[in-house]
Formats: C-alpha cells, structure tokens, sequence
C-alpha cells in the first residue's frame, strides 16, 4: 500500500472564510420563492452541512488566480445549488433513506416536490451564472451537467453488472462525481479573468480531486483500511453498487468465491452476513488497498496539477485538501 | 359567450417549414449521449410530434424582428428541450399514463431514467443558449426555467384545494405553461438583436398566448363548449385538479352542490357518475362558457400586443395562432 499524507480542509476553510460566509449568504437569498415549499425543502438539504467542497474549489480557483470581486462567490453558490439539484434528485432515484445524517427530503416532501426543487435551483444555478457575466462559465457549467447526467444514466443501466470492467466504472465517477470538481475549478479560474492554460491545470487538479474523493468514499463504504467499521459502512454492497474494491475483489475471485458475488450483487439476494462476507473477501483479495493506492494515485495527480502556480498559501490548501481526500476518517 | 374567429397554425408552418427542418436536425444531433438511453427515451417523447409551438414561437419572433442566421434555430432547440425536460418530469410526478397518445417514458424506462434524461436535456438545452452567444438569452431562458418550476410546485402544494382563488389559479398557469411561450417569443426578438420595446411587445403575446392555450385545455378537458364529449375529457376532474371552469363552477354553486365538489374533488372520493354530474354543473352554470371568454380575453390580448409590428405574412401568422389557441377542436 502506497504511503498516505495526512491532509486537512483547514487551510482553505481559513483562506476562504469571508467569500464562504458570503457564499452563504448568497445561498439563502437565492433559494427564496414565492412557493414557500421551496426554501423549506432546500435548506432541508443545504443547512445540513456537507463540507461545501465545491464552492470551496471555485473560491480558492478565482482567487489564487488573482480574482477580485463578488463574480466568484456567485459561480461559488451556483456550484452548490447544481451539486444540490443532483443530490435531491439521486435521493428520488436511489430511492435513499438518509443524507448527510437526516430524513432524505424526498421522505419529508415526496418524491414529486424534491424533483421540481431540484428543477429549481438547477435554473436559480444559470441564473447566478448570468451574472458572472462570462458566457465561458456557462459553458463549462452547462457541458458539465449534462456529462453528470449522463453519468447518473450510465450508472443506472450498469448497476448490479459484474461484468464492468474497471475503466468504465472510473468513467462514470469521473462523470457523475469528478465532472463537477473539475468544472468548479475551471470556471472559477476562468471568472478570475485566467486564459487558457492555468484554467486547464486547475480543471486538471478538480478532476483528479473527484476522482480520489469517490474512490476513498468507495473504500469507506467497506470499513476503510481500519480493522472497526464505520456507522454506515455496507450501504454501496446492499444495494448492489460494482463499486472498484468490489470490483476489483471480483476479478481477483475464484470459482466459489464468484459464486457469492453473482448471488448477493448480480441477483440482489442478500443475507444479513453477506457483507461481513465480502468485506472479508474486498479486505483479503487486496481489493481494498489496491483502491485506496488508485485513490492516491489520483490525489498525487491533482497535487502535480498545481505545478503552474507559484507556492503560497493557496496552493498548499489545495494541495492538503488532495491529502485530505484520501486520509479523511469514515 | 364572446364570438370565437377560427384561426389555424397552418400560416406559421408555412412561413418557419425551413427552419423547422432544421431545428428537427438539431434536435435529433443534440439528444445524442454516450449513454444510448438517454436519446432513446427523449425520441420517445420527441418523435411522438406535438404542436412544436414553442420553437414555432421562438422562431417567428426573431425573423419578425429581421434575425438571419441559425442562432434562433438553436434557440428553438433549446426551447423545445426545456419544455421536453418539464414534460418527463411532469409525468413522473403526475403519475401518467399516456403522454402525446404513447405509453408515458416512466412507465418504459423507469421514473428514475426519465428524471435523469430531462436533466440531462435541460443542460443540453443551456449548452445550446451558451452556442446563440447572447447571455440576455441566457438570462431570460433560465428565469423562466425557475418560474416554471415554482408554478409546477405551487401547483402541487394547491391541488385539490377548493377554496384557490381565480387569481392564484392564473398566476399557477401564468408561470407553468406561459411562462415558457413569453419566454420562447422574447428571447427569439433578443437573438435577432432586438431592443427592449419590441421584445417586450413580444414576450407579452407569448404571455397571453400561453394562458389563452391553458385555459382552452382546462376547457376541452370538460369536453369543451360542443355536446358530445372529447375521447380524454375527465382527466383533471379524476385527478381533482382544480381548472378554472370548476373554481368558477364552485363560486356559482349552493349548498348541495358545494357537498359534491368537496366529496368528489376535495376529499378525492368519485364514483364513476360523477363526471358527468361535474360536467352538466360546470356547463349548468356557466363555468365552461365563462372560462372560454376568459380564454378569448387572453386569446386577443395576444393579437393586441403585437400592435408595434408591420401587418405582414408574419403577424398575420402569430394573430391566426392566437384564435387558433381558442378555436381548437378538443
């Protein structure tokens, strides 16, 4: 197993501590309507928490590209309100329980209200993006929702599949996960005023950050590396996700053990030992390991991404922040 | 009841035959995905045809405002996916069956599928405006989108409610279905270079137009003003959706008839009889009749808002789709 820096979210939770409680404030104004259901159901979601690691990116991008102005705390809170948007509705689609420690809203205000909020703030989101004034943002935030959704859709079609093979599953994370880091950060740089070449290293730092966050997400869904299992450990493999250390647990199966996985994932017939069963099988195949050292792998490469920026501050809370992806606890 | 001229679509199919070839070819080239459901489902709903007023309007608007070229053809694409997207998810909300006469997608592809496919289509459908390079396009398209969403919800949280008033039942209609031809007719006069008085002129047919086209569906889903009822009336009153012909029916009720209303649509109890008891007491009282002048109203307000424009082959067109809106068998 590769050697793992810590890393932490302080440094940028620092650096970005007024344009953050502005983001706030902007996050408030804009999900007002004249359909009280509207803020209700949103600040459900929203005040709940989650660590707002995609305005954190766009902030940090505008900033460390020099961007002055309010431009890049609008992007900021457009990124939150799409991130938002696909949360509300994967919780319809995933039929989900919980998120982020609370009653998924779907439960609360019914399928059919979480879906139109999420319509609602994916609008509210271009209209925040209009005036950043920069038609660049737009595209980049419109080509990245709809690459999201055809993430979503492809993992839809490929659930329960134990044939995927590994490139695309990473595919469909970089889609329908990474796709969004990588926008926040590009369209942060370009609201800064930034050409070409240091907007492209930053979509580049986004992506990889994406794609170690959903690996290490992937990693802790079976315990993490540590030996005690997490509170809510187990949920990808109930639900038959082929997630990489499943997948790669699969490939690395025999005959007997192949026979388990096609029972409990490909045909969903599940027992209440199964998953102490396969987390025996992710851990002692070195699935697991061997996808916390890929999830390095693209935390190293998003640290290398950063290559062209002089190294103050910014940079080192990006960097940390790529550690921290790939060390954080379940 | 107010005298009805007939009108027809059939002067403004002629005028837009070319472009609408070619908004067809965009939108056949755009719903294209990596993800092969995604194009299969919308063609599912696209291919089923519709009036295509949408795109009808927002072309028309920028050739009447002197527009060259095919930035309104990708408008019109644009438009047409907003409105697609709204419909997939209308459906999945609803619960519908049937949608343009096919088996609604949800019932084919899952509500999950269709939820992601008209996200899917909705940012394709910003990543088109981003192509027209026009951000007043982009302002006015992504304010409507929020509208119409907050319409959809209000619409939600009123249903089967008896004591709505008239004017929050218009405002409900005004934002979920005119909003979008408002929207399709100013944003077409804006693509072509349009100042802000005749776009304005613009937006406010599609306004009225859009209301006209509503109420006259409320009205023909009572079987409209003729005898012999239409194949799909009943649909709202099964659904206890309170139109305007059944508020204005409730105003105009006594005692006995307001204990039918709130049995059969309040409290969502119906027998088989009761439509036909709705419909003789929706045209008993003048309800229907009331609710069409209300169309007619709406249906001329269109026709007087276009009075800026020269009398050509184009307004001529967009006054005959007005009486259209009104005339149109059930």
């Amino acid at each position: 197993m590769v050697a793992r820096p810590e890393g932490s979210v302080e440094l940028l939770l620092q650096l970005t501590k007024a344009d953050m409680a502005g983001v706030d404030r902007f996050i408030t104004a804009r999900m007002e309507s004249s359909a009280p259901t509207i803020p209700a159901l949103a600040d459900h979601l929203i005040s709940a928490g989650g660590k707002r690691l995609r305005p954190l990116i766009a902030i940090a991008a505008a900033r460390m590209c020099g961007g002055t102005g309010d431009a890049c705390l609008k992007l900021a809170t457009a990124v939150e309100f799409i991130h938002t948007a696909t949360l509300l509705h994967d919780d319809v689609v995933d039929g989900s329980k919980l998120r982020r420690g609370k009653v998924a809203a779907h439960l609360i205000w019914g399928g059919a209200t979480s879906v139109l909020v999420g319509d609602f703030l994916f609008a509210r989101a271009f209209e925040l993006m209009v005036e950043t004034g920069s038609l660049r943002v737009l595209d980049i935030l419109s080509k990245a929702s709809s690459v999201i959704a055809e993430g979503e859709v492809l993992q839809l079609t490929r659930a329960h599949d134990l044939n995927l093979d590994q490139e695309t599953y990473l595919e469909i994370i970089g889609a329908k996960t990474a796709e969004l880091f990588a926008a926040a950060a590009e369209a942060g740089a370009v609201s800064a005023g930034e050409p070409h070449e240091r907007a492209a290293a930053l979509r580049d730092y986004g992506l990889n950050l994406g794609l170690a966050f959903q690996l290490t997400d992937d990693v802790l869904d079976y315990g993490g590396a540590a030996e005690t299992l997490g509170k809510n450990a187990g949920d990808d493999f109930r639900e038959g996700k082929a997630t990489l250390p499943l997948l790669i647990a699969i490939a690395r199966s025999g005959p007997r053990e192949t026979a388990f996985w096609e029972r409990s994932v490909g045909r969903m017939e599940q027992t209440e030992a199964d998953f102490r069963r396969a987390r025996e099988l992710v851990v002692g195949t070195g699935a697991l390991d061997a996808a916390l050292d890929c999830a390095t792998g693209y935390a190293e490469a998003a640290k290398a991404a950063l290559a062209p920026f002089a190294k103050d501050a910014w940079r080192e809370a990006l960097e940390s922040l790529a550690d921290f992806a790939v060390s954080r606890p379940a």
